[in-house]
C-alpha cells in the first residue's frame, strides 16, 4: 500500500479533519455547528480513516477529538430527521434483519484498528458520542467540565454501538446499570464513570495536549507488534485461563524470537532505549489474528 | 390478564406486604421478628409477586425493603431448623441432583423481572440477604450504617444465589474474592464493596423514600420498552462484540420504529418531555426475548 | 500421602525457602542477589510445593513472599541470557507450538491450588512479578512503596502468564488497558491499580505479618471445603446465571448436609464458633471439579 496523504484527503472528507504528525494521526471531527453530531458522513468518513491507519505502518496511535471551542465533542446522532437519518436505506426496505447499526460499525472498526486507539472528549458527549465515540477506544481523556449522558431510556430506544458488551467489561455491571439504565448525565469525577477515563483535566483546551503527548511517548517506546498483539489478546482472551495461556504462550514466543523482542532484552541489559522496527505489514506471523473474524454484513440482502 | 390488585393479596401473602403507589410496586419483608431472614414462605411470595409485577403493565419499577425499624434488611437464611429448612422435601428424597437451591430460584426471578427492580437495603444484611437478595437487582440503595455479611465459607458452605456469578460482574473479581472468600462483614462505604451500591444513605429511614423517589422519576421519564430491552441487553449481551452489535442493531431499529422511539426523538427536537406509551403487552416484538430461557426444574424427579 | 516436610525439601530447592507454622505454608523467595528474578528453577519449586500444598489436608493457606530487605519482591524474569533462558530447549527444536509459557504454567498451578492464596508484596515488582506471581492468587497484601511495572510492550514482547485472562477480571478492562496497554510503572495506591490489593501497607516489614495474620485467621475460621468449592464456583462460574445457579445449588446442598455445614448452622443457633473438621482428601464429592480439567501439554512433542 502506498503511504496515505491524510492531509490531502481532507477536501473528500467533509465530516473530519485529518493531521499526521509523526507516528500520531488527529481526526478531529468537523461539525462543530452541528454540535458534532454523529452524521452518516462521520461514520463513513471515521470508519475508512481508521481501516487506512490500520493499514498504514507509519501510523502508531490514532486520536478522535474535536475542536475544544465546539459546542460539544459529540453531542449523540443526527436526529434532525427523526432517527431515520441514520439507517441505510436499503434497511428501511428489507426489513429490521437487514439493520446495522451506524454507531455499532463505527465500534467494530475502532476494535478492529491495530494501532493505539484514543478519545480525547474536550468537550460534552452525549448518546452515541458516549458509546462508539469513546467506548471501543483503549483510552478515553476527558475534560472534567463535559456533561456526559446516556439519554437511551428517555429516547424511548436502547443503548447502541455494542455498549451492552463493553461497558461491563470496562467497569463492571454495578456502575453500567447506574448508566445505561438510568439514562443519567453525570460528570466525569462520579464514582459511576471515572473509572472509564485514562485522565481527566480541569480545562477543555489540555485535553487534547495531553492525549497527543502521551500518544507520541507510547508511539516512541513502545513495539508496534507487541501493541497489537496486546490489544488482540485483551479482546479475545480465549474462554478459559487454559485458553489464555496456550495464545499468549505462542504470542510470546513468536515475539520474544522477534527482532523487537531481542532488542527489548538486550537493550534492558545494556540500559539503552531498544530500537524497535518490526512492523504489522512486514513482520506479524501468519498465525496473527489467531480468532476467527465474524462477519457482521447482511448477506441475504437482495440490494 | 386482569390487573392483579396487590393490597388485597396481603391477606394471602404472610411474609410480604405490598403496595402499589402509581408505577412504583413496593414489596416490604414482613418478618420484623425473625429479623426478616429468608424462609420459604418469604421466597414463593417474592417469586409469584415479582411474575405479576413483570406481567404487569402499570407497574414500571419494584422495590423490596423492610421496615426501617426491623433488626435487619434481611439477616440470612432461617436455619432455626438447621440449613434443612429451605429445601423441598422431594429434593431430600431424590438426592442431590433434584435440589434447587432458594436464593437463586429467587435471584432468577428478579432478573427474569423486565421492569426496574430495586433493593432498598435500609438495615443489616447477611448470607442470601446480600446474595438474592440485592445481586440482581438493577440498583442497590443502602444505609450507611449497615453491617452487610457474606458468612458462608465460615458456615460450612459456599455463597449461593448465582452470586459466584453475579458478583464478579458487579464489581469485579478482585473485590468479590475479598468479600466472598473471606466471609467479611464490612460496611457501605468500605472500598471492597462501594461500588456494589447506587446510593449510600446515613440514614436509615431515608433509604427507601430515596429509592422510591428515584423509581417514580425513572418511571415518569423512561419508556418501558427501552427498558425491558436494555436490560435484556445487559443481561445477554451475546459472546463477542460482533454477536452484540448484531443484538443492538436489531434493537435499536425495533424501538427506533415503535411510537416511543418515534417520540423519543420529536419531543427532543421539540424541547418537550416524550408522551411514552407502549407496553410490554402490547408492543414487544416476538423477537425478543433472543435468547433461549434455560429450564433449570429437575425433570427426572419421580415425583 | 505421607504429609510433606517442607523444611526438609529446603535442601533440594535451591529458590524457595519453605516454612509450615501451623496450617499456614510460606514460600519465601531466595534469589534476593538477582532481585529475586524470575528463573526456571524458581519456576518448578514453586509448581511442586503448590501441589504439596493442594493435596495436603493439613495446609489451610500458602503465602509466597520475599524477604522484605531483598531488592524486589519480583523483577520480572531473569534475562540476563536473553529470553530464551525461560523457553524449554525442546520448545526451540519443535517449533512455536510446542512452547509453554513459564509464567503462564506458574499461573495454571496457582488457580489450581485449592487452597487460601497470598502474594504478599513486600518489594518492587516488574513483568511476570506482576502477572504469575500476583494475579491468579486469591488475595494480594503490597507495600505501599512498591514500584509495580508492566513493561511488556516497551520490551517488545507482551503480557503474559494469563494476564489478558485474568486482569480485566480482577480490575475491569478499563483499568487493564491503563496498565497493560501502556507499560506503565505505578505505586499501588494509583487508581489504575489499587483494586488490585486486599491490603496496602506504610512499611514493606508489615506486609508479610499482616498477611500471615489474615492467613491464619481464616484457616482458624473457615471449612477448608467450603473454600475449595467457593474457590471453584469463582473460576468456573458457569456461562449463565442459569447454570450457575445448578452448580451452587450442587455445591450449597453437599455442603451442606456435610460435617461441617451442619456444624456450622448448629454452632451459629448455639452462638460458639464452629468445629471444622471435614477436609479435601476424605470429604470431599466425586462431584467435584464439575468442569473439565483442559490439558495444556503438547502432545504432538515428539521429544
Amino acid at each position: 500500500m502506498a503511504a496515505p496523504d491524510y492531509e490531502a484527503r481532507n477536501q473528500f472528507h467533509k465530516d473530519v479533519i485529518l493531521s499526521l504528525d509523526g507516528p500520531v494521526l488527529t481526526i478531529m471531527l468537523n461539525r462543530a455547528e452541528q454540535r458534532n453530531t454523529f452524521s452518516k458522513g462521520m461514520v463513513e468518513n471515521l470508519i475508512e480513516v481508521l481501516d487506512l491507519a490500520d493499514r498504514d505502518d507509519r501510523v502508531r496511535a490514532v486520536i478522535v477529538t474535536a475542536e475544544h471551542t465546539a459546542p460539544a465533542y459529540c453531542s449523540g446522532a443526527d436526529i434532525s430527521g427523526g432517527w431515520k437519518v441514520l439507517w441505510k436505506e436499503e434497511a428501511e426496505k428489507e426489513g429490521i434483519h437487514a439493520h446495522r447499526d451506524g454507531g455499532g460499525q463505527l465500534t467494530l472498526a475502532v476494535l478492529s484498528c491495530r494501532k493505539i486507539t484514543i478519545a480525547a472528549v474536550n468537550g460534552h458527549a452525549a448518546g452515541v458520542g458516549m458509546t462508539a465515540m469513546q467506548l471501543p477506544f483503549d483510552f478515553r481523556f476527558v475534560w472534567e467540565g463535559a456533561k456526559l449522558a446516556f439519554p437511551f431510556v428517555r429516547r424511548g430506544i436502547v443503548p447502541e454501538a455494542v455498549s451492552t458488551y463493553l461497558l461491563p467489561k470496562l467497569i463492571g455491571l454495578s456502575r453500567t446499570n447506574s448508566l445505561l439504565l438510568t439514562g443519567a448525565t453525570v460528570s466525569p469525577t462520579s464514582p459511576y464513570i471515572s473509572a472509564l477515563y485514562h485522565q481527566i483535566l480541569p480545562n477543555r483546551e489540555d485535553v487534547y495536549p495531553a492525549a497527543k503527548a502521551f500518544a507520541q511517548e507510547l508511539a516512541n517506546n513502545t513495539a508496534q507488534v507487541s501493541i497489537a498483539y496486546a490489544k488482540g489478546l485483551l479482546q479475545h482472551p480465549g474462554d478459559s485461563a487454559e485458553e489464555n495461556h496456550l495464545l499468549d504462550s505462542q504470542a510470546i514466543k513468536l515475539l520474544a524470537s522477534s527482532h523487537d523482542g531481542a532488542d527489548g532484552a538486550q537493550a534492558f541489559l545494556e540500559r539503552r532505549k531498544p530500537k524497535f522496527t518490526d512492523t504489522l505489514s512486514k513482520n506479524s506471523s501468519p498465525w496473527y489474528p489467531w480468532w476467527r473474524r465474524i462477519d457482521v454484513k447482511h448477506h441475504r440482502s437482495k440490494l
